[in-house]
């Protein structure tokens, strides 16, 4: 099965695409500025962008790993991937506390969908 | 490949199958009452069920993550892990601690399996 | 597909390979002396070492999970992440901060590689 790399930069790939499975690399806001609801809108335009250039979309997403900075944000988060997801084809998840690379992001996704 | 999901609701899937492999949803105990001990049993027969649904096993799972909302509960999650796990068969697996949706819920397991 | 498992022992096994794809287990250092740059430099060649006997190597590496007992130590542990990774062939990688299963233990990383 072939191996696919997207925006490869010298410490990781943003995707990865393995015969028929796409993998993200955890996608936090491009620019961390708002709430938790908005970065978390930003991430998720971020996760269709890299999907659609895969091949994807959030209809094929599996499964998502939603990392919040603070857990009592998590109805915020769901405002924005409520909005967001695609009826009928939501993927399996989990979400849980954990302190990001800085702090300023407030919210983290990693996302494993089909092509 | 083809996509199957299951107990699809508004926000997400509680397991998705893309071609063999299948992703469940991280999975906390519905009732979660008790100790970490009785969650983790909870939660592990709540995996039996959805992977039978799925057409797969414990005997066939890939990979689990476990979320534990206090590390120091590792040996009392093991406890049950360790009488649950199919001999033999056992998970590559990762351990961390992570506070989770609610403060009720002690652990919290997503897995990976073979269909 | 078939199902292949390596060190298996009780609990969980070090890897698993289904069909063309390799989970590893969350690797922490056998000998977790040292400051997050030696672990984590001792941690990848651990990885190179189950992915040699998977018959994967670190140019096939799909997707990275990093936790870091202090997420302080990013830039420690990209100091030996960036020596090690194999260039033009970066994974997928998301990092966050979790406590581990021991307080000895300030890095442990979990992968996912292409056979």
């Amino acid at each position: 099965m072939t191996i696919q790399r997207f925006d490869t930069g010298p410490r990781m790939s943003q995707a990865v695409v393995h015969g028929n499975t796409v993998y993200l690399a955890g996608q936090v806001a491009d620019q961390p500025a708002g709430d938790v609801t908005g970065q978390t809108a930003a991430v998720l335009k971020q996760i269709d962008d890299l999907l659609g250039r895969c091949g994807s979309s959030k209809e094929r997403i599996l499964s998502a790993t939603i990392y919040l900075a603070d857990i009592r944000t998590f109805a915020a988060m769901n405002k924005a991937w409520d909005a967001w997801v695609a009826a009928g084809h939501c993927p399996a998840r989990a979400t849980v506390e954990a302190k990001l690379a800085g702090p300023e992001y407030l919210v983290e996704i990693a996302v494993i969908a089909a092509k």
